[in-house]
């Protein structure tokens, strides 16, 4: 029996209870690729393993082979795929989700935090001075209580801590996955984002990678490189052409 | 010819191309609103104003007596707000919007912004620092370019700025327009809530605010107090009765 896994959608930081960081990634891509899937798939004996976050468009049909895995945060995504892989062996992994690069790590009043600031000069040698401010601003003293509504009455600081990369988890739970990774830039030269896409690849063992400039997608159009081996090996024009032809070469070369 | 503006769902603030700090709130309750408004002024002369962000759930019909304004973040809800009140007399005004308080101002990563804090020091007297420490939280130099997609290399600072109160300006263009607010809390008492929602009443003149507390909200109830004049005139359990006592209570007084 093959498994496969779809990421899809935006991921979601909390700032507090009404506030959040998201993306503006929709998952429509994603459910054609799933839509290609199950087509191609057809009566074969497989299960489409579906992680989308809740913003992100529904699949189309949710049927007796698709297992669906709702998330929110990048922790939520990491969570999802471990239990997946702890109850599967993964033969396809499909990882089109803009997973956050960042999520919350404090937010605190600038007035606050210029003088929390401001106080650490008293009281430290000015050769470390740099790392000590520093310090404050990845973890400052007078950061609000986690979850605490923020008051509008004063300008604040949001500090963002970078999330663990989920792509790089991928082929550690099981190097014989095929991965598909996928690169999103905006407003670069082709070359500059074949590059970034090889490096992706690279870092992360991928089989294949979509690489995609938003400059180059609007409603009518979606235009993309697919990288194999850090060469182009596709050039596609639609969502659609994208979601057959990641499935056909994912599928067709690698029964 | 009656004008009622409505305002639902919650604005989205830009971070980057892909980023974005969005509101929870989703327009259900400004839906039931608007079908209210329709179902009690049935064949009247009337135009109910739409002004809703583009998460927010759509109305359930869209008709000839409605005009629909999508807006985005705080500054396009101002605008869409000017346009509709240079065109007409607004007779009522639901402000249901969760409206930012806050939009990004920069985003500097932490090594950058800890290195232009302690370069300031040998350059300024002791007892200007506070003040300097909180001119450069606010505007840094070091601020990445707005628009450029931010890298995930580093942990990053993002400064938030406060908008303008979007509620402050509805009697400012019409002290005659009745003017309905909304105030949400999470977790306080009801006295404690109580307290806010008059303030919020007494400071923007409203006619009537709807309190609730996110604590008491969820798929099954939606527990709120109507005010008036500082006094709780009805307490309501669901969204249905919020939305009927709310327009009862503004155009059945208000004729």
């Amino acid at each position: 029996m093959k498994h496969i896994v779809i990421t899809a959608g935006g991921t979601v930081e909390k700032i507090d209870e009404v506030r959040q960081i998201t993306n503006t990634s929709t998952g429509k891509l994603a459910r054609l690729i799933c839509k290609e899937v199950l087509d191609y798939l057809g009566d074969e004996d497989f299960t489409v393993h579906y992680i989308m976050s809740k913003r992100a468009v529904k699949p189309e049909v949710v049927q007796s082979k698709m297992m669906i895995y709702p998330v929110s945060d990048t922790q939520s995504v990491i969570d999802a795929i471990d239990k997946v892989y702890s109850q599967h062996k993964i033969d396809y992994f499909i990882h089109s989700m803009a997973v956050s690069d960042f999520t919350t790590s404090y937010t605190a009043p600038v007035s606050i935090l210029a003088k929390e600031i401001s106080n650490l000069i008293q009281d430290n040698p000015v050769e470390e001075l740099e790392e000590k401010i520093q310090e404050i601003l990845t973890s400052p003293y007078c950061a609000l209580p986690r979850g605490a509504k923020i008051s509008s009455r004063e300008d604040i600081v949001l500090g963002l801590k970078r999330t663990p990369k989920v792509i790089s988890y991928i082929k550690d739970r099981d190097p014989e996955t095929f991965l598909v990774g996928f690169k999103l830039l905006n407003g670069v030269s082709e070359e500059r984002l074949k590059e970034v896409a090889c490096k992706l690849g690279k870092d992360n063992d991928c089989n294949l990678v979509l690489a995609n400039d938003m400059c180059n997608i609007n409603n009518e159009k979606h235009e993309a490189i697919l990288l194999k081996d850090g060469c182009i090996v596709e050039r596609f024009h639609t969502k659609d052409e994208i979601a057959k032809g990641i499935v056909m070469r994912m599928l067709g070369e690698n029964k």
